[in-house]
């Protein structure tokens, strides 16, 4: 009998992108901070929106990533976004992913035509599954409405793990609802379909509902405290870190939440270029920082590693 | 003195993209398109949305470009889609569209994220020109705000002509809205900044009050009227073709457009390959077309070539 196919669990940061001055990807930068992470119990999903995934070309996509692999990371920490406007962009990017041996890949619907079917959208991913035509894959769904402004239904989701047990593996939940993230959970968490809110905000609602973890931008910054919480979810001292990891969350959260993350790593590591980003992205502004530094001081936040 | 650059100018179209049963695009019947757009006084916007521009790889966009001119079409006539999310890959594009000796680009801004500032289109747009370091580069800007879901203020077209003067060279404006050409139109064309209505609807309104032409998908299906009412729009007697234009789009419109045309299209070729879509657009159902077919043909409209 075949063993259950490994899952990549707990909590999950889409890692931010270090670029040089001159907006190259930093890739010494980007693998010591995927290092720290791993070391932080953070597993990586490279290439999320926080990463600025679409402001980086498919060939830097498929760069850093072997850059990764050279560098000794182990791939089943990894699961790469891979979900471009087109079929053929989207297959590459996941076959190269599967073929790393990346514990699944995060896959965006394609984003570019609006008020698309569930028909339509069945057939991408059927589409590009067909294609990747490898058995190794695990396909994790990236909902985010405000963003890709392409939801998915639970009826589609129910209509690809009909059609593809097995290789639909879960979905990263980025709506900030936790309604819809506990539908998907009531849904299909008993198949084995793995729920992560993208927010550390609704990390213990969902392991108690009978989520995987979260994928979240601000484990970039504060690894430790949000993968502990995902390990000690049971323990009833778990509610102190939690309530303060959830502050200090909201903190970042009122300000553009990943100029505001790129700041505090370049004011941690004393180390300006850390807040570059790429157009149409803009830094934070040093006043905003301020406010955000003092009020994360307030809740014995600093970024450090 | 130099002479005052070319400008492309009256009807155009985005070009509708012919693919296989396999899905891969069909390279012969895209040039005989073209040829017969061409043929009917319509210049060739390549790689826009009614395209499936961002639904085709870079490597199969610049395949399909290099095929156009390899079968003889003038590149004074084209004006292919360069805008990507990321800047290497807008930026590849728009070199390569230049090199080929196109008229002009359209560029899309970075379409993933949502609510940027102008700061940061500003930023993405001066980059991409500075890196394309081309001195033949005709600029013409996107705004299709319910498709990209990144409008283009006046404001910004205002800091990027100032900045750009003869680069920045006009406007595609899909907004739907004449007030919103209007302003484009009032506020840049005197300095020869050249506004292009996305749909044919507005062709007689942008003409008269100083735009350029009309830059329309429907042009694929009915070329020789929208170029003839480009070019006779001072004529009195154009008001009747202008009737029958604005009506035949509109029955168009009644249905998802895309699906629509190449369902006309297949339909008036005898070739139902032509139906076929890139998911995660689908096809228009054969109900829905009979509707569209008897209403176009009260119009005396029926697709032909």
């Amino acid at each position: 009998m075949a063993s259950e196919p490994y899952r990549i669990k707990g909590a999950l940061s889409p890692v931010v992108t270090p670029f040089r001055a001159d907006l190259s990807p930093d890739t010494e930068k980007f693998i010591a901070h995927c290092r720290w992470l791993v070391d932080n119990g953070v597993g990586l999903a490279i290439f999320g929106t926080n990463s600025e995934a679409n402001s980086l070309s498919l060939a830097e996509r498929r760069a850093l990533l072997e850059k990764l692999l050279e560098a000794g990371i182990d791939p089943r920490q990894l699961m790469p976004g891979t979900g471009c406007c087109s079929i053929p962009e989207t297959v590459e990017l996941t076959r190269h992913a599967v073929d790393a041996g990346a514990a699944g890949v995060l896959m965006l619907p394609p984003f570019y035509y609006k008020g698309v079917s569930d028909d339509g959208l069945f057939s991408y991913f059927s589409e590009v599954i067909e294609r990747v035509d490898r058995p190794g894959l695990q396909l994790y769904l990236y909902h985010f409405p405000a963003v890709s402004q392409v939801p998915l239904s639970v009826a589609l989701v129910e209509r690809l793990l009909k059609r593809y047990p097995g290789i639909v593996a879960g979905i990263k939940d980025s709506s900030g609802d936790w309604n819809s993230m506990k539908a998907y959970i009531d849904n299909f968490a008993a198949s084995g379909f793995d729920v992560f809110p993208g927010t550390e905000t609704h990390l213990l609602n969902a392991l108690r509902a009978g989520g995987a973890g979260c994928i979240s931008a601000t484990a970039n910054v504060n690894p430790a405290q949000i993968s502990g919480v995902a390990r000690d979810w049971r323990k009833p001292e778990v509610e102190a870190a939690n309530d303060n990891m959830v502050a200090i969350r909201a903190a970042f959260q009122r300000y553009p939440l990943l100029p505001a993350m790129k700041k505090a790593i370049a004011a941690g590591l004393g180390d300006p270029s850390w807040a570059v980003l790429r157009p149409p992205l803009v830094a934070l502004d040093d006043a905003s920082y301020e406010k955000l530094a003092a009020e994360l001081a307030g809740l014995g936040f600093r970024f450090g590693r």
